[in-house]
C-alpha cells in the first residue's frame, strides 16, 4: 500500500456562523468539527496529516496542541485548489493524498478507504445522490461508468441538471499526479479562484482514470456553514450515538432527548431516562439507572448505582449501589465509596466518602474526608474556607453529625463521635463522645408581643 | 358467544435486548410489556388466560402475583407451534382460543374482537399491510378473499413477494380445530421448529374457512425484540397518551416531551409544561398548572394548585390553590392542605401541613405535623432522627419558626409560639410566647486580623 | 392607498378546547392567539381594528386594555357573514376591509398585504393548496384565472373535489361592495347561518373581479380549534423562533427543545443548551452561555455570563462575566453587578449584589444590599421577615460572612467586617472587626451513650 498524506482544508471563515470562533472549532458532540475530521484522518493511518488553516488560524492550531499535524497557513482565500497548493511542500513524492474537508464532521472512515484503495493510480472522488441537487457540481460518467467531468450547477445543461449524483469535494489521488495538476490549475473563472475540482478535467485530458464512489450517507459528506447546519448535524450525531447505545442494550426512555458530548461507556442493563446530558468521559457500569434531567460530566459510576432526577455531577467517582439525588451536586474531586447516600440539596466538593455513609439533606461538604457508616445530618456545613485558605475536615468512621452543625476546618471528628445539632465545632471532637457547642439553656419569654405591621 | 381461552406466548429470550431481565418484563409507559398484553386480554373477558413462559420464567410469574393466570413453562424453545402445544392441557374443549404475543404491548382490544367474533367456526388471523414486507409471512387470498395460505418470505415467489399483506402471528380459532391441528404440526423444516402458522395450511386442507382481518395500526402488532424497538414503542405509547390528554382538553406545551408511566387523570383547564414525567397514579384537578421539568409520582393534586419548575413529588397529596416549588421535593407521606406554600430547596417527608402554612426556603421538615397559618423560616431543620429512632415534631397553629432553627424531635411548638432565629429547640415551646436558645450576647473583637494566605 | 379597516372574527366558543378560557385567549409562544392576530393587524397600519367577540367576551376585551380596538359583540353565533355584519356600524365608507380570523395566530403580514393591494376594487381572497382538501371550500377559477366561485366540500362535484386550492377565510374588499354584499346574504342553507364566503358569488354575479392569492405557508392560515391544534401550532411557532435565532448566529444544542414565550434578544456567540425556557423579555448579550434546563423570565444578562444547569431566573439583571448556578434561583428585584458568583441552592430576592461578590452555597439572601468583594458563606440566611414586616440587610464592601450565620434585619454588616460561622447577628456589626454570637465553649461529654433503637 502506498503511503498516505491527508490534506484537511480548514481555512474557511464561515461568515454565516456569525461567530468570532473559527468555523471548524465549533462543536459537535462536545468536540470541535475539525477534531472529528482529524480523528477520521488518524483512523486511516496516514504518514502525514496536513491542515490548511486560514481564518482564526492561531486559535485553530492551539486547539490541537498534542496532535502530530503539519499546519499550513493559507493567507489568502483563493479557492480550494489554492488551498491544496499550500500543502504542496509537505507532500511525499511517492505517496498518495486524500483531500478532506475540515467542516464535514461526520466524514466516514470506510468511505475514505474506498477512495484510498483506488488512488494508487486513479483519481477517486466521493459522490452522493442528492434528492435536490441544485447548486452542486454534477458527476458526469461515460458508458464505462468512469467519470468524465464534474460540471458546476451554473454551467450545467438542462439534461445535466437532471443528474442527481453530485461531488462531495473529498477525493484521493497519487501525489505524482496531484503535484502536476495543481501546477496546471488556472483561476480563469468568474470568481477568479483556483478550484480543486478542475483536476478532474485535467485527469481526463491526460488519460488518468477517474472514478467516483457513491456514499449513501449524505450526513457523512455534509459540511457546516451556519448555526442551522451546526444544530442539524448535532442532532444527527446525537441520534446516531443513541442508536449505538440502544444496539448495545442500553435502555433509553427517549433517544431524541439524550446528549452525549464525549464518550459514554455503558455496562449491561443500564437505563437512562429522558433529557440527560453526558459530557467528557462517563462510564456507567452494570445496572446503573440515571433518572430524568441529569447532567453528568467526567464520571465513573459503578454497578447498581441509582441517580435520581436533577442531579449534577462533575469529575466524580461513585461506588457500587450508591443512591444519589435528587437535586444533588457532586463537584470535582468527589469520590464516593459503595453504598453511600447523597440526598437533596447537597453539595460535595473534593471530598471522599467511605462505605455506607449518608449525607441526605441540605449540606455543603467540601475538602472533607468522611469515614465509613457516617451520618451527616441535614443542614451541615463544612467551613473549609477562612477567606484566604482552604482546610480539610476529617470525619472518622461511625460519626454522627447532628443537623445544622458547622465544622470549622481544620478539624477532626473522632470515630463514633456524636455532634449535637446546631453546634459550631472549631476544635477536634473526641471519639466515642458527645460534643456540642451551643447556648446553655432554652428560654422562653412569656407575654412577648409579636411584631405588628408597621404603618407606612 | 363461545367461551374464550387466551394463550399468550411469552417464552422468548430476547437475546437482542442484551439484558438479564426477561424480554417481556421490560417496560413501556411504566408497565411491563407483558402487563400490557394481559390487560388487553382481560378486556376481552376470557374464561382463562394461559401464559406460556420460558426464559427467566420465575421472574415473569412473580411479576404478576395477583393475576388469575395459568402459567405454562415451555422448557425448550421449539417454535410457536410447540409453545401453543404446552397450553393444550389448559384449553377448554368447547371454547375458542385467541393466541396473543407477549412482546406486542400495544395490541388492540377492538382488533382482537374482530378475530374472536369469527373464531367460533373459522380460523381468523390478524394481518396488516406493510410498506416494506421483506421478511414477513405473506397472506395469500383466493378470489373469494378467504386466506389460502401464509407463505414465508424465504419460500415466496417473486409475485408473492409483491404482496404487502403480512401475518401478525395473532389469531383465533375453535379449540376443537386447534387441538387437532397442533397434533398434526411437524418440525420438518430448516430450523427444525414447530410453526403455529402451519395450521393455516391444515385448515385449508381440511376445508375450514380461514379469514384475515387487516388492521391499519401497525404499532398495535409490532413486537419488541431490541432496545431500539423498546424505545420506539415507548415513544409511540407516549405520543398516544399525549394525544388522548389533548383530546380531553389538557394543554401540553410539547406533546413530544411528556412521559406518563402509569395513569394521569386530569380535570378541566389543566396545563402541563415541557419535559414533565408522571409515574404511578397521578390526579390533577381543575386548573392545575405544572411547570417545566417536574417529576411527579403517585400524587393527588387538588384544584388550582401551581407547581413551579424543577419540583419532585412522590406519594403526596396537595390541597387546593397551593403553591409548590421551584426546586421543592415532597417525599412519601406528605399531605398538604389548601393554600400551603412550599418553596425552593425545601424537602418534606412524612409531614402533614395544614391550611395556609408556608415553608418557603431551604428547609427539611420530616415526620412533622404542621398546623394552620404556620410560617417556617428559611433554613429550618427538624431533627427527627437520633441515629437510631425517628421522632415526630408538632408545630401548632399560628406558630412562627425563626430562620435556621433546629427542632429536635420529639418536640411540640405551641399555638402562636414564636421561635427566635438560630435556636436549637430541644424542649417543648409554650404557646403564645417567644422561645429561644442561643448565645446571650453578640460580641465584637476589634483589631482582629483576618487570616492571610498561607505560603506553601 | 385606500384607508384600511380590519375586522377580526373572534367570537367562536371553541367547544373542542374543553376550557373555561375563551378560545382566542389561549396562548402560543406566551401570547394569546388573538394578540398574535392583533399584532399582525397593527403591522398593516389600519385606520381601525374591529374585533367581533362573543363567547367569554368580557374576558377577551379585558385582555387588551391598552389596544385601540373597536369591540363588537356578536350576541348570537349566526355564521361568519353575520359576524361581519356586526362590524358594519364601524366601517368607514370609503375604506377597504380586511377580514382576519381571531384563531389563526401565525397569520402572515406579507400575505395580508397582497390582498390589501388588490382590494381597492376587487374581492381578494387568501387561499392555499391543501394536500388533503376534504372538508374545505374549493376555489374555482375561470380560464383567465379569476375566481368564479368557492364551492363547499359537501356541495362539490367529484371533479371539484379534486381541486386542492382551498379557501382560508381571510379576504379583503372595498367597503362599498362589502356593505352591499352583507345586506344581500341569506341564511337559506342547511345550518341556517349567514356565510361570508357567499359574497364571492355575489361579486361574480355583479361583475366584480375576484382574485385568490395562494400562500404556500399552510401554518399561517391554520386555525386553532382544539388543544391538539394548540400544541401543534405552539411547536410550529417555537420551531420558527429557533430557526430565526439560528440564522442570527445563536448556537442551539437542540432547536426542538427551546421554548421562547415572549422576546429573546441575543448578542454574538450566545449558546443555549437543551431544554431551556424563556419567558417575557429576555436579553442575552455577547458570549452568554445558558446551560441545559434553565427557566429564565424577564432578565437582562450581560456579556460573558455563564448560567449553569437548573437555574431559575425571574425579573433579574446579571452583570458581565458573572457565574450563576447550578440550582440557583434569582427572584424578582435581583440585580447582580459584574463578576458575581451565585452558586447552588441559593435563593436571591429583591437583593442587589455588587462587583465580585460571591454567594456560593445554600443561602437565602432577601431584601439585601451586598457590597463589592463580599463573601457570603454556605448556609447564610437573611432573616428579612419578622412575621409582619420585611426589613433590609446591608452588607458592606469586603465583608466575610461565616457559614450558617443568620443576619436578622434590619442590620448592617460593616466594611471588611468578619462574621464568625454560626452567628445570629441581631445588631450592626462594625467594620474591620470580627463579630460573633455563639456559645462560649465547645464541650464534650465523655462516656455519653448513643440512643438505641426503641423496641415497639
Amino acid at each position: 500500500m502506498m503511503a498516505l498524506n491527508i490534506i484537511i482544508l480548514a481555512a474557511g471563515k464561515g461568515t454565516r456562523m456569525h461567530s468570532n470562533t473559527p468555523k471548524v472549532l465549533h462543536e459537535i458532540g462536545g468536540q470541535s468539527i475539525l477534531a472529528h475530521v482529524i480523528n477520521c484522518a488518524k483512523a486511516l493511518n496516514p504518514s502525514k496529516i496536513i491542515v490548511v488553516y486560514g481564518y482564526g488560524g492561531e486559535f485553530v492550531r492551539e486547539a490541537f496542541p498534542h496532535e502530530n499535524i503539519s499546519w499550513v497557513n493559507q493567507a489568502e482565500q483563493l479557492g480550494t485548489g489554492h488551498a491544496v497548493q499550500q500543502a504542496l511542500p509537505f507532500l511525499d513524492a511517492d505517496a498518495q493524498s486524500l483531500v478532506m474537508l475540515g467542516d464535514v464532521p461526520l466524514v466516514d472512515v470506510a468511505a475514505c478507504k474506498t477512495l484510498i484503495e483506488q488512488a494508487n493510480t486513479k483519481l477517486a472522488i466521493l459522490s452522493f445522490n442528492k434528492a435536490d441537487p441544485a447548486g452542486y457540481g454534477r458527476i458526469l460518467r461515460a458508458d464505462n461508468q468512469n467519470v468524465t467531468a464534474i460540471v458546476e450547477h451554473k454551467d450545467a445543461t438542462a439534461a445535466q441538471r437532471n443528474i442527481v449524483e453530485v461531488n462531495t469535494g473529498i477525493m484521493a489521488m497519487p501525489n505524482s499526479h496531484l503535484t502536476k495538476w495543481l501546477s496546471q490549475l488556472t483561476n480563469n473563472n468568474a470568481q477568479g479562484e483556483y478550484y480543486l475540482t478542475d483536476i478532474v478535467a485535467l485527469a481526463v485530458q491526460q488519460g488518468v482514470e477517474v472514478v467516483a464512489e457513491i456514499t449513501d450517507d449524505e450526513w457523512s459528506v455534509t459540511g457546516i456553514n451556519s448555526k442551522t447546519d451546526l444544530s442539524t448535524i448535532e442532532r444527527v450525531y446525537q441520534k446516531r450515538t443513541a442508536e449505538k447505545l440502544l444496539l448495545q442494550g442500553v435502555t433509553l426512555k427517549d433517544p431524541a432527548r439524550l446528549d452525549v458530548r464525549g464518550s459514554l461507556s455503558c455496562g449491561r442493563d443500564v437505563e437512562i431516562d429522558v433529557n440527560c446530558v453526558f459530557e467528557g468521559n462517563v462510564t456507567l457500569s452494570d445496572n446503573v439507572k440515571i433518572a430524568a434531567n441529569c447532567v453528568i460530566k467526567n464520571a465513573t459510576i459503578k454497578a447498581g448505582v441509582q441517580i435520581a432526577p436533577f442531579t449534577h455531577i462533575d469529575d466524580t467517582e461513585i461506588g457500587e449501589n450508591s443512591r444519589i439525588g435528587p437535586f444533588a451536586r457532586l463537584r470535582p474531586g468527589t469520590k464516593l465509596a459503595a453504598d453511600t447516600h447523597i440526598g437533596n440539596f447537597v453539595e460535595l466538593k473534593n471530598s471522599q466518602v467511605d462505605v455506607g455513609s449518608k449525607i441526605n439533606h441540605l449540606s455543603y461538604v467540601g475538602d472533607t474526608t468522611v469515614g465509613k457508616q457516617v451520618n451527616i445530618g441535614a443542614g451541615t456545613i463544612t467551613c473549609n474556607y477562612d477567606g484566604a485558605n482552604k482546610f480539610r475536615t476529617v470525619i472518622e468512621d461511625g460519626a454522627f453529625i447532628g443537623s445544622d452543625s458547622q465544622l470549622v476546618a481544620p478539624v477532626t471528628i473522632g470515630k463514633n463521635a456524636t455532634i449535637a445539632a446546631g453546634s459550631t465545632i472549631t476544635r477536634d471532637a473526641p471519639a466515642d463522645a458527645l460534643t456540642f457547642c451551643r447556648a446553655k439553656e432554652q428560654k422562653t419569654i412569656v407575654g412577648w408581643k409579636r411584631p405588628v405591621k408597621i404603618k407606612k
